[in-house]
């Protein structure tokens, strides 16, 4: 039996490493070179070719190596009845929720306002107005949205979440399911969006969304490209209704180098820069979920697949 | 006896509605109209005319309408005995640390190579090091300073400071004395000035000092400007000595159109906007202090003129 790796974007070697030392008899193979497919019992995959899992007929597990499994899902022959596992959090956490912090600052103290001013050689100040009168909405209030908004929390935001079934957070306001969504989007100065992409969610930013907010808000994506209605966010900043976006996903990425979005003037791009896998602690994860799985045990992470998360 | 306000900055309509209502029987004159320089009794300043206060001779106390008094104490005339004193704090370090954070969090998260590789088109990541690799020196731990330096820390940054005699700050590593700066710019990856200018510390950030920081660090200036040597700043800059640096304060305001820090690609540049003085909390203060002269009890945020703070 072996160990199957499959990614178009994380090199091998460092995984090679600590799956040998954690499983010494269990073959490391990777992708294009399989070796015999009957041996394969757990594939660690990233956007995998379609049809390649279908392939396994001893594949015990997926473990996916992300925490957003939609680029995997999207392949419509994974055998039913193998368990798919994600990264639930895996250090992804902190460096989202510090991104998030860093857009929302930027927004509140003008900053982008500034370096236009400094570009056309301007001296002129912004009114401050205090974190509390930026309430900030965190769309997604999973392990990495809960860490986001209690970051953004700590730091004196008025922080409402928006999720598909209630829960409580401690000093977040919960507004939940799509009747609640205007509501929620309408007390939001400045949006976050954590969410995993499923049919429910994917264009959830759209010009009907944007209409809700207040004029002159922001967006912050740190969650999927296929979240946001590309050109109704264009039009949206066009018009004055939207003031700005920080995009850090996109629905194609490397991002097209046509594509609006760079050019924009109140868009800033980053290039899904916001966190790292981190490779330890997705490994240390993964890992333990082979272990788990090779003595019987019922592994972590295990993605629903008809919610999509 | 009579209030007079002289400021070259700050409106006066808001500040005469506070005082007149406080002290209904004080006259609130405004610069350059004083009426007789006999009756005044308390001067409100903000860079006042030099000789000024020496012409009123029944002042009793002069109060500074900010926390850094240097543009007050330039004037050589400022009547001995007649004490001067500074607002403390007054809502100012809660912004000073907003902004401090910001401009921490985005040479951490490197936004500004962001928006150079936006500009240019360009797809490309840069690794990230969490907040316990980015040790941040914070210069001056005053009121504002040890508000800027626990802020950072709560963040997760290491945080130390410098200054002129010892004092303890939880979480915050404190070097006191000139022959400390060397190994406190040693270890800031990120140095921040909240010190007062005093002639102990003007000029303090020159070749010498960014010859100290590590390579590539960053300086983000909420000071004053005449802490930078501004020709030693753009050369370690050029050198690449530094990384970037982040200028709120210059030794001239507004910046004149042709300082080269305007277009330098590797400053940004803000209008005196870390901190408003917030007017509320700042007349509160004065009109406290007034009060308290009043009833012939000592004053609160005296200023040790031989010190210059």
């Amino acid at each position: 039996m072996a160990i199957l790796f499959c990614s178009d974007s994380d090199p091998p070697d460092a995984w090679r490493e600590v799956l040998v030392a954690a499983f010494p008899r269990m073959p490391f193979r990777v992708w294009p070179d399989p070796g015999r497919p009957e041996d394969i019992r757990y594939a660690l995959v990233w956007r995998q070719p379609h049809g390649l899992l279908a392939r396994l007929p001893n594949l015990k597990a997926v473990l996916v190596l992300g925490a957003g499994v939609d680029s995997v899902l999207d392949d419509p022959q994974i055998p039913d009845g193998v368990p798919v596992l994600r990264l639930v959090e895996a250090g992804m956490a902190a460096p989202m929720a510090e991104y998030a912090l860093l857009g929302v600052l930027a927004f509140q103290r003008g900053l982008h306002t500034y370096l236009d001013r400094q570009h056309a050689v301007e001296w002129k100040r912004e009114p401050w107005s205090p974190a509390a009168d930026w309430p900030v909405g965190v769309m997604g209030l999973g392990v990495i949205g809960a860490a986001v908004a209690r970051r953004l929390a700590q730091s004196g935001y008025p922080v409402a979440g928006w999720v598909r079934e209630d829960r409580r957070i401690e000093a977040v306001e919960v507004f939940a399911g799509r009747e609640r969504l205007g509501a929620f989007l309408a007390r939001s100065r400045v949006v976050v969006n954590v969410l995993p992409l499923t049919p429910a969610t994917r264009g959830i930013l759209d010009a009907q969304a944007f209409a809700c907010m207040p004029r002159g808000s922001y967006v912050i994506n740190i969650g999927r490209g296929a979240h946001v209605a590309d050109e109704d966010l264009v039009a949206a900043l066009d018009a004055g209704r939207l003031g700005g976006a920080m995009l850090d996903v996109f629905r194609e990425e490397p991002l097209p180098q046509s594509h609006a979005f760079w050019r924009h003037p109140k868009i800033v791009v980053t290039p899904h820069a916001a966190a790292p896998t981190v490779l330890e602690a997705a490994a240390t994860q993964i890992v333990d979920n082979i272990a788990r799985l090779e003595r019987g045990e019922p592994p972590l992470g295990l993605v629903d697949r008809q919610r999509g998360y």
